[in-house]
């Protein structure tokens, strides 16, 4: 399978959305994703979001959508917002070579640490990061307030 | 008691670190502070943190570090890093004037939410979210890599 790893451009904004769309639904939670692409491109245009993309044939098939934080334990944090590979994609390695290619951006941009989150339930997901020797934490819960 | 709400500036950086330090103390892991007062000086400076500090006689008593993220479900979002009143100060309502001043600038960023961390068994932290109306979510667990 002839799959390209590349950044991501302002021009594959739709796809990330529709991407990022497809995950909502796996996460069981497709009514939470209350925004448009145009806020997508507005982030990217300001720098708020970077990442990834794997495509096969011109079409993107995965994503990898971080940007940079700061952790008051660990200084500079890369972290992933978004990581996804259409189902009818997988077992090829291509969440591989994503997850590779942020470790890397990581590394390259100084960063001390990756963080993400997994759902309680992805075992696929937690399966594939225990793999990579992450460090799962389970005692941490998320605030959040809304505030539209 | 006399207290002042303001930003945070480049001269509060050794306060704030000590502030963390304490904070990660009460959260029973004072080794996870790996990095020096450096590195925060070196992430104020490059916009990767801001903040509220709440003094009394020129003395920093309480923090709260933030910087803005993206999520890719609501938009922009300014995420909390360490939110903390000094023990001695507490009961005065310090807490509620830093956490509002975040909230408030949170609306004056454009941020559509915010967002933070608190461990399962701070009770006091979960109490004062709750009185504040935040979602607290459970089923999301923390994945990290470290790369140092």
């Amino acid at each position: 399978m002839d799959i390209v790893i590349r950044k991501v451009t302002v021009d594959d904004m739709q796809d990330v959305y529709n991407l990022v769309h497809e995950l909502a639904v796996f996460e069981k939670e497709p009514e939470a994703l209350i925004i448009s692409v145009n806020e997508y491109i507005e982030a990217y245009t300001e720098s708020l979001i970077d990442g990834f993309v794997a495509t096969q044939n011109d079409n993107v098939v995965g994503i990898a959508i971080f940007y940079m934080t700061f952790s008051t334990w660990k200084g500079k944090c890369l972290y992933l917002e978004d990581f996804y590979v259409q189902p009818g994609f997988r077992k090829f390695g291509i969440g591989q070579k994503l997850f590779d290619a942020y470790i890397m951006e990581a590394k390259n941009l100084g960063a001390n640490m990756t963080k993400w989150q997994v759902l309680d339930w992805n075992n696929i997901g937690l399966e594939f990061y225990k793999k990579n020797n992450a460090t799962i934490e389970k005692d941490w819960w998320n605030g959040k307030i809304f505030l539209t």
